[in-house]
Protein backbone atom coordinates (compact mmCIF):
# COMPACT_ATOMS: atom_id res chain seq x y z
CA UNK A 1 0.00 0.00 0.00
CA UNK A 2 0.78 3.21 -0.25
CA UNK A 3 0.48 5.97 2.59
CA UNK A 4 0.56 10.01 2.64
CA UNK A 5 2.98 11.46 4.86
CA UNK A 6 1.31 15.17 4.64
CA UNK A 7 -0.75 17.24 2.39
CA UNK A 8 1.49 20.00 0.40
CA UNK A 9 -1.70 22.25 -1.51
CA UNK A 10 -5.57 21.95 -1.84
CA UNK A 11 -7.91 23.50 -4.01
CA UNK A 12 -11.72 23.77 -3.07
CA UNK A 13 -14.89 24.19 -4.81
CA UNK A 14 -18.48 24.17 -3.40
CA UNK A 15 -18.60 20.38 -4.78
CA UNK A 16 -15.55 18.55 -4.23
CA UNK A 17 -11.81 19.42 -3.64
CA UNK A 18 -7.95 18.18 -5.47
CA UNK A 19 -5.29 17.88 -3.10
CA UNK A 20 -1.44 16.94 -3.63
CA UNK A 21 -0.29 14.55 -1.37
CA UNK A 22 3.59 13.60 -0.22
CA UNK A 23 3.29 9.49 -0.62
CA UNK A 24 5.65 6.81 0.26
CA UNK A 25 5.43 4.16 -2.14
CA UNK A 26 5.48 0.42 -1.42
CA UNK A 27 8.85 0.36 -1.88
CA UNK A 28 9.67 2.88 0.27
CA UNK A 29 10.41 5.38 -2.19
CA UNK A 30 8.66 8.91 -1.98
CA UNK A 31 6.19 10.61 -4.43
CA UNK A 32 3.74 13.22 -4.99
CA UNK A 33 0.29 12.46 -5.95
CA UNK A 34 -2.33 14.28 -6.70
CA UNK A 35 -5.79 13.21 -5.64
CA UNK A 36 -9.29 14.88 -6.48
CA UNK A 37 -11.95 14.17 -3.21
CA UNK A 38 -15.06 13.68 -5.04
CA UNK A 39 -18.61 12.89 -3.87
CA UNK A 40 -20.46 9.67 -5.38
CA UNK A 41 -22.35 10.37 -8.66
CA UNK A 42 -25.40 8.77 -10.62
CA UNK A 43 -25.86 8.22 -14.28
CA UNK A 44 -29.03 7.37 -15.90
CA UNK A 45 -30.23 5.05 -19.23
CA UNK A 46 -33.54 6.56 -18.88
CA UNK A 47 -35.99 4.71 -21.29
CA UNK A 48 -39.11 6.75 -22.93
CA UNK A 49 -40.01 3.81 -24.69
CA UNK A 50 -38.09 -0.17 -25.02
CA UNK A 51 -36.11 1.57 -28.05
CA UNK A 52 -35.30 5.09 -27.55
CA UNK A 53 -33.34 6.84 -23.85
CA UNK A 54 -33.08 10.90 -22.69
CA UNK A 55 -29.56 12.08 -23.60
CA UNK A 56 -28.80 15.76 -22.89
CA UNK A 57 -26.14 18.31 -24.68
CA UNK A 58 -23.71 20.39 -22.67
CA UNK A 59 -20.70 22.03 -22.84
CA UNK A 60 -18.24 20.71 -20.59
CA UNK A 61 -15.50 22.85 -19.34
CA UNK A 62 -12.01 20.15 -18.61
CA UNK A 63 -12.53 19.86 -22.52
CA UNK A 64 -13.57 22.50 -23.74
CA UNK A 65 -16.76 20.97 -26.13
CA UNK A 66 -20.19 20.43 -26.38
CA UNK A 67 -21.09 16.88 -25.28
CA UNK A 68 -24.11 14.06 -25.71
CA UNK A 69 -24.04 12.53 -22.95
CA UNK A 70 -27.04 10.47 -20.60
CA UNK A 71 -28.35 12.16 -17.77
CA UNK A 72 -26.06 12.64 -14.56
CA UNK A 73 -25.13 14.56 -11.13
CA UNK A 74 -23.24 14.38 -7.65
CA UNK A 75 -25.43 13.30 -5.22
CA UNK A 76 -25.49 16.06 -2.06
CA UNK A 77 -24.52 15.84 1.54
CA UNK A 78 -27.22 13.24 3.17
CA UNK A 79 -28.67 12.59 -0.26
CA UNK A 80 -29.22 8.87 -0.82
CA UNK A 81 -27.76 8.01 -4.39
CA UNK A 82 -31.33 6.50 -5.50
CA UNK A 83 -33.34 9.88 -4.13
CA UNK A 84 -30.34 11.76 -6.60
CA UNK A 85 -30.90 10.02 -9.84
CA UNK A 86 -34.87 10.50 -9.47
CA UNK A 87 -33.88 14.33 -8.89
CA UNK A 88 -31.26 14.64 -11.73
CA UNK A 89 -33.38 13.13 -14.11
CA UNK A 90 -36.12 15.57 -13.44
CA UNK A 91 -34.11 18.51 -13.39
CA UNK A 92 -31.52 17.94 -16.36
CA UNK A 93 -35.00 16.50 -18.47
CA UNK A 94 -38.04 17.10 -17.05
CA UNK A 95 -38.94 13.80 -17.02
CA UNK A 96 -39.72 11.99 -13.22
CA UNK A 97 -38.80 8.08 -13.58
CA UNK A 98 -41.44 4.96 -12.40
CA UNK A 99 -38.72 2.33 -12.09
CA UNK A 100 -35.37 2.38 -11.43
CA UNK A 101 -32.80 -0.59 -11.39
CA UNK A 102 -29.35 -0.16 -10.48
CA UNK A 103 -26.91 -1.89 -12.94
CA UNK A 104 -23.18 -0.78 -12.08
CA UNK A 105 -21.12 1.05 -10.04
CA UNK A 106 -17.31 2.27 -11.26
CA UNK A 107 -14.46 4.34 -10.34
CA UNK A 108 -14.08 6.34 -13.48
CA UNK A 109 -10.88 7.64 -12.74
CA UNK A 110 -8.86 5.28 -10.39
CA UNK A 111 -5.34 6.95 -10.85
CA UNK A 112 -6.58 10.06 -9.40
CA UNK A 113 -10.02 10.18 -7.64
CA UNK A 114 -12.62 8.63 -5.17
CA UNK A 115 -15.28 9.86 -7.33
CA UNK A 116 -17.74 6.51 -7.68
CA UNK A 117 -20.65 6.90 -10.10
CA UNK A 118 -23.74 4.66 -10.01
CA UNK A 119 -25.60 3.80 -13.07
CA UNK A 120 -29.33 3.16 -13.17
CA UNK A 121 -31.94 1.77 -16.07
CA UNK A 122 -34.90 4.39 -15.96
CA UNK A 123 -38.16 3.21 -17.28
CA UNK A 124 -42.08 4.48 -16.77
CA UNK A 125 -40.75 8.12 -17.23
CA UNK A 126 -43.69 10.68 -16.41
CA UNK A 127 -42.73 13.90 -17.89
CA UNK A 128 -43.51 16.16 -14.84
CA UNK A 129 -41.72 19.46 -16.48
CA UNK A 130 -41.33 21.29 -19.52
CA UNK A 131 -37.86 23.29 -18.16
CA UNK A 132 -34.53 22.08 -17.45
CA UNK A 133 -31.86 23.34 -15.88
CA UNK A 134 -30.47 25.69 -18.55
CA UNK A 135 -27.09 27.01 -16.61
CA UNK A 136 -25.91 23.56 -17.82
CA UNK A 137 -27.91 21.95 -20.45
CA UNK A 138 -28.47 23.05 -23.03
CA UNK A 139 -30.89 20.39 -25.07
CA UNK A 140 -32.76 17.17 -24.02
CA UNK A 141 -33.07 14.75 -26.76
CA UNK A 142 -34.71 11.15 -27.68
CA UNK A 143 -32.35 8.85 -29.02
CA UNK A 144 -32.55 5.48 -30.25
CA UNK A 145 -30.80 2.93 -28.33
CA UNK A 146 -29.12 1.30 -31.68
CA UNK A 147 -28.36 4.64 -32.40
CA UNK A 148 -26.24 5.58 -29.51
CA UNK A 149 -24.04 2.51 -30.35
CA UNK A 150 -23.35 3.48 -33.54
CA UNK A 151 -22.41 6.67 -31.98
CA UNK A 152 -20.17 5.53 -29.75
CA UNK A 153 -18.54 2.97 -32.71
CA UNK A 154 -18.07 6.13 -34.38
CA UNK A 155 -16.29 8.13 -31.94
CA UNK A 156 -19.10 10.70 -31.86
CA UNK A 157 -19.78 9.51 -28.39
CA UNK A 158 -16.88 9.66 -26.39
CA UNK A 159 -18.22 10.15 -22.81
CA UNK A 160 -16.99 7.12 -20.39
CA UNK A 161 -20.31 7.22 -18.36
CA UNK A 162 -22.38 7.11 -21.34
CA UNK A 163 -20.04 4.43 -23.25
CA UNK A 164 -19.79 1.98 -20.26
CA UNK A 165 -23.47 2.56 -19.32
CA UNK A 166 -24.94 1.64 -22.79
CA UNK A 167 -22.28 -1.00 -23.10
CA UNK A 168 -22.47 -3.15 -19.75
CA UNK A 169 -26.21 -2.52 -19.95
CA UNK A 170 -26.33 -4.11 -23.56
CA UNK A 171 -23.79 -6.95 -22.45
CA UNK A 172 -26.13 -7.49 -19.39
CA UNK A 173 -29.75 -7.93 -21.22
CA UNK A 174 -28.05 -10.11 -23.45
CA UNK A 175 -26.69 -12.26 -20.42
CA UNK A 176 -30.01 -12.16 -18.87
CA UNK A 177 -29.01 -10.35 -15.84
CA UNK A 178 -31.52 -7.57 -15.66
CA UNK A 179 -34.67 -8.09 -14.38
CA UNK A 180 -37.32 -9.31 -16.76
CA UNK A 181 -40.42 -6.95 -15.17
CA UNK A 182 -38.25 -3.94 -16.06
CA UNK A 183 -39.31 -3.69 -19.14
CA UNK A 184 -42.75 -4.09 -20.36
CA UNK A 185 -43.83 -6.89 -22.86
CA UNK A 186 -43.05 -5.29 -26.22
CA UNK B 1 -19.96 27.68 -23.79
CA UNK B 2 -17.71 28.40 -20.61
CA UNK B 3 -15.26 31.19 -20.54
CA UNK B 4 -11.84 30.91 -17.69
CA UNK B 5 -12.03 34.72 -15.88
CA UNK B 6 -8.70 33.42 -14.35
CA UNK B 7 -7.05 30.70 -12.65
CA UNK B 8 -6.94 31.24 -8.59
CA UNK B 9 -4.45 28.32 -7.86
CA UNK B 10 -2.53 25.41 -9.33
CA UNK B 11 -1.07 22.03 -8.20
CA UNK B 12 1.50 19.92 -9.94
CA UNK B 13 2.98 16.71 -9.99
CA UNK B 14 5.70 15.15 -13.00
CA UNK B 15 3.22 13.92 -14.70
CA UNK B 16 -0.47 16.09 -14.27
CA UNK B 17 -1.92 19.13 -12.90
CA UNK B 18 -5.23 20.64 -11.02
CA UNK B 19 -6.46 24.36 -11.57
CA UNK B 20 -9.07 26.18 -10.04
CA UNK B 21 -10.57 28.58 -12.52
CA UNK B 22 -13.22 31.45 -12.11
CA UNK B 23 -15.72 30.77 -15.42
CA UNK B 24 -18.10 32.46 -16.69
CA UNK B 25 -21.49 30.10 -17.68
CA UNK B 26 -23.54 30.08 -20.29
CA UNK B 27 -26.24 32.41 -18.67
CA UNK B 28 -23.57 34.84 -17.82
CA UNK B 29 -23.41 33.61 -14.05
CA UNK B 30 -19.63 32.99 -12.40
CA UNK B 31 -18.47 30.00 -10.46
CA UNK B 32 -15.09 27.93 -9.69
CA UNK B 33 -14.60 24.98 -11.65
CA UNK B 34 -11.42 22.40 -10.52
CA UNK B 35 -10.06 21.06 -13.88
CA UNK B 36 -7.43 18.40 -14.10
CA UNK B 37 -4.82 18.75 -16.99
CA UNK B 38 -3.96 15.37 -17.52
CA UNK B 39 -1.96 13.59 -20.47
CA UNK B 40 -3.76 11.11 -23.21
CA UNK B 41 -3.28 7.19 -21.40
CA UNK B 42 -3.82 3.98 -22.77
CA UNK B 43 -4.90 0.50 -21.96
CA UNK B 44 -4.83 -3.07 -23.28
CA UNK B 45 -7.06 -6.11 -23.04
CA UNK B 46 -3.59 -7.93 -23.79
CA UNK B 47 -4.80 -11.64 -25.23
CA UNK B 48 -2.21 -14.17 -24.36
CA UNK B 49 -4.42 -16.79 -26.29
CA UNK B 50 -8.10 -16.20 -27.76
CA UNK B 51 -9.81 -16.61 -24.34
CA UNK B 52 -7.66 -15.40 -21.65
CA UNK B 53 -6.19 -11.67 -20.80
CA UNK B 54 -3.56 -10.35 -19.20
CA UNK B 55 -4.95 -7.91 -16.03
CA UNK B 56 -2.24 -6.76 -13.10
CA UNK B 57 -2.65 -6.00 -9.06
CA UNK B 58 -2.28 -2.80 -8.12
CA UNK B 59 -2.83 -0.23 -4.89
CA UNK B 60 -4.99 2.88 -6.42
CA UNK B 61 -3.79 5.56 -3.59
CA UNK B 62 -6.68 7.89 -4.52
CA UNK B 63 -9.26 4.93 -3.17
CA UNK B 64 -7.08 3.69 -0.47
CA UNK B 65 -7.05 -0.26 -1.90
CA UNK B 66 -5.61 -3.07 -4.78
CA UNK B 67 -7.21 -3.20 -7.55
CA UNK B 68 -7.39 -5.72 -10.54
CA UNK B 69 -7.23 -4.12 -13.93
CA UNK B 70 -6.09 -4.26 -17.39
CA UNK B 71 -2.35 -2.65 -18.23
CA UNK B 72 -2.32 0.76 -18.49
CA UNK B 73 0.06 3.97 -18.69
CA UNK B 74 0.30 7.55 -19.04
CA UNK B 75 1.93 8.93 -22.59
CA UNK B 76 5.14 10.10 -22.33
CA UNK B 77 5.76 13.71 -23.80
CA UNK B 78 6.41 12.97 -27.45
CA UNK B 79 5.58 9.37 -27.31
CA UNK B 80 2.99 8.41 -29.51
CA UNK B 81 -0.09 6.36 -28.22
CA UNK B 82 0.83 3.52 -29.63
CA UNK B 83 4.29 2.98 -28.94
CA UNK B 84 3.75 3.64 -25.09
CA UNK B 85 1.06 0.97 -25.29
CA UNK B 86 3.22 -1.41 -26.04
CA UNK B 87 6.28 0.21 -23.46
CA UNK B 88 3.08 -0.26 -20.62
CA UNK B 89 2.62 -3.51 -21.62
CA UNK B 90 6.25 -4.80 -21.61
CA UNK B 91 6.69 -2.72 -17.93
CA UNK B 92 4.02 -4.14 -16.45
CA UNK B 93 3.68 -7.80 -17.48
CA UNK B 94 6.73 -8.48 -19.53
CA UNK B 95 5.31 -9.51 -22.31
CA UNK B 96 5.37 -7.49 -25.62
CA UNK B 97 2.58 -7.21 -28.39
CA UNK B 98 2.60 -8.51 -31.82
CA UNK B 99 -0.47 -6.98 -33.14
CA UNK B 100 -2.19 -3.72 -31.57
CA UNK B 101 -5.84 -2.86 -32.93
CA UNK B 102 -6.97 0.31 -31.58
CA UNK B 103 -10.90 -0.43 -30.67
CA UNK B 104 -11.64 2.92 -28.06
CA UNK B 105 -10.98 6.51 -27.33
CA UNK B 106 -12.94 8.02 -24.39
CA UNK B 107 -12.54 10.60 -21.65
CA UNK B 108 -13.52 8.93 -18.14
CA UNK B 109 -14.42 11.77 -16.25
CA UNK B 110 -15.11 14.61 -18.24
CA UNK B 111 -16.82 17.09 -15.66
CA UNK B 112 -13.36 17.90 -14.35
CA UNK B 113 -10.78 16.09 -16.27
CA UNK B 114 -9.21 16.08 -19.72
CA UNK B 115 -7.63 12.71 -19.81
CA UNK B 116 -8.37 10.70 -22.59
CA UNK B 117 -7.73 7.07 -22.68
CA UNK B 118 -7.01 5.14 -25.68
CA UNK B 119 -7.64 1.33 -25.51
CA UNK B 120 -5.88 -1.15 -27.60
CA UNK B 121 -6.64 -4.85 -28.19
CA UNK B 122 -3.29 -6.93 -28.17
CA UNK B 123 -2.45 -10.23 -29.26
CA UNK B 124 0.62 -12.33 -30.90
CA UNK B 125 2.01 -11.55 -27.24
CA UNK B 126 5.87 -12.60 -27.08
CA UNK B 127 7.55 -12.82 -23.26
CA UNK B 128 10.72 -10.44 -23.46
CA UNK B 129 11.15 -9.95 -19.65
CA UNK B 130 10.11 -12.13 -15.95
CA UNK B 131 10.28 -8.71 -14.09
CA UNK B 132 7.82 -5.97 -13.70
CA UNK B 133 7.22 -2.88 -12.46
CA UNK B 134 7.64 -3.32 -8.80
CA UNK B 135 6.96 0.25 -7.34
CA UNK B 136 3.66 0.22 -8.96
CA UNK B 137 2.24 -3.68 -9.67
CA UNK B 138 2.14 -6.40 -6.90
CA UNK B 139 1.17 -9.48 -9.42
CA UNK B 140 0.59 -9.99 -13.23
CA UNK B 141 -2.23 -12.30 -13.67
CA UNK B 142 -3.79 -14.56 -16.68
CA UNK B 143 -7.38 -14.73 -16.18
CA UNK B 144 -10.16 -16.17 -18.63
CA UNK B 145 -11.90 -13.13 -20.42
CA UNK B 146 -15.43 -15.11 -19.04
CA UNK B 147 -14.31 -14.68 -15.79
CA UNK B 148 -13.55 -10.90 -15.98
CA UNK B 149 -16.81 -10.08 -16.81
CA UNK B 150 -18.24 -12.07 -13.96
CA UNK B 151 -16.00 -10.35 -11.85
CA UNK B 152 -17.29 -7.20 -13.09
CA UNK B 153 -21.11 -8.31 -12.85
CA UNK B 154 -20.74 -9.21 -9.17
CA UNK B 155 -18.77 -5.92 -8.38
CA UNK B 156 -15.57 -7.35 -7.60
CA UNK B 157 -13.83 -4.87 -10.40
CA UNK B 158 -14.49 -1.72 -10.15
CA UNK B 159 -12.57 0.26 -12.52
CA UNK B 160 -14.01 2.46 -15.31
CA UNK B 161 -11.10 1.45 -17.96
CA UNK B 162 -11.23 -2.55 -17.64
CA UNK B 163 -15.13 -2.42 -17.40
CA UNK B 164 -15.35 -0.48 -20.73
CA UNK B 165 -12.53 -2.10 -22.46
CA UNK B 166 -14.21 -5.43 -21.89
CA UNK B 167 -17.64 -4.42 -22.44
CA UNK B 168 -17.07 -2.50 -25.37
CA UNK B 169 -14.93 -5.29 -26.64
CA UNK B 170 -17.50 -7.91 -26.25
CA UNK B 171 -20.47 -5.51 -28.03
CA UNK B 172 -18.45 -4.86 -30.98
CA UNK B 173 -16.92 -8.45 -31.28
CA UNK B 174 -20.66 -9.74 -31.20
CA UNK B 175 -21.51 -6.92 -33.67
CA UNK B 176 -18.52 -8.00 -35.96
CA UNK B 177 -16.88 -4.57 -36.02
CA UNK B 178 -13.17 -6.17 -34.76
CA UNK B 179 -10.69 -7.19 -37.88
CA UNK B 180 -10.59 -10.83 -38.29
CA UNK B 181 -7.27 -11.29 -38.79
CA UNK B 182 -6.52 -9.95 -34.82
CA UNK B 183 -7.71 -13.63 -33.83
CA UNK B 184 -5.56 -16.68 -34.68
CA UNK B 185 -8.60 -19.56 -35.80
CA UNK B 186 -9.43 -21.65 -32.82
Amino acid sequence: MERKIVTLGSLHTKHFSAHLDRVRLRNGQITERIRVDHPEAVALVAFTDNNHILMVRQWRYAIARETLEIPAGKVDPGEDPRSCAQRELVEETGYSPGNLVEFLSYFPAIGYSNERIIIYAASGLRRISHSFDEKEISKVEVIPLEKVSDLITNGSIQDGKTIIAISVFQVRKRRGELPAEFFAPE
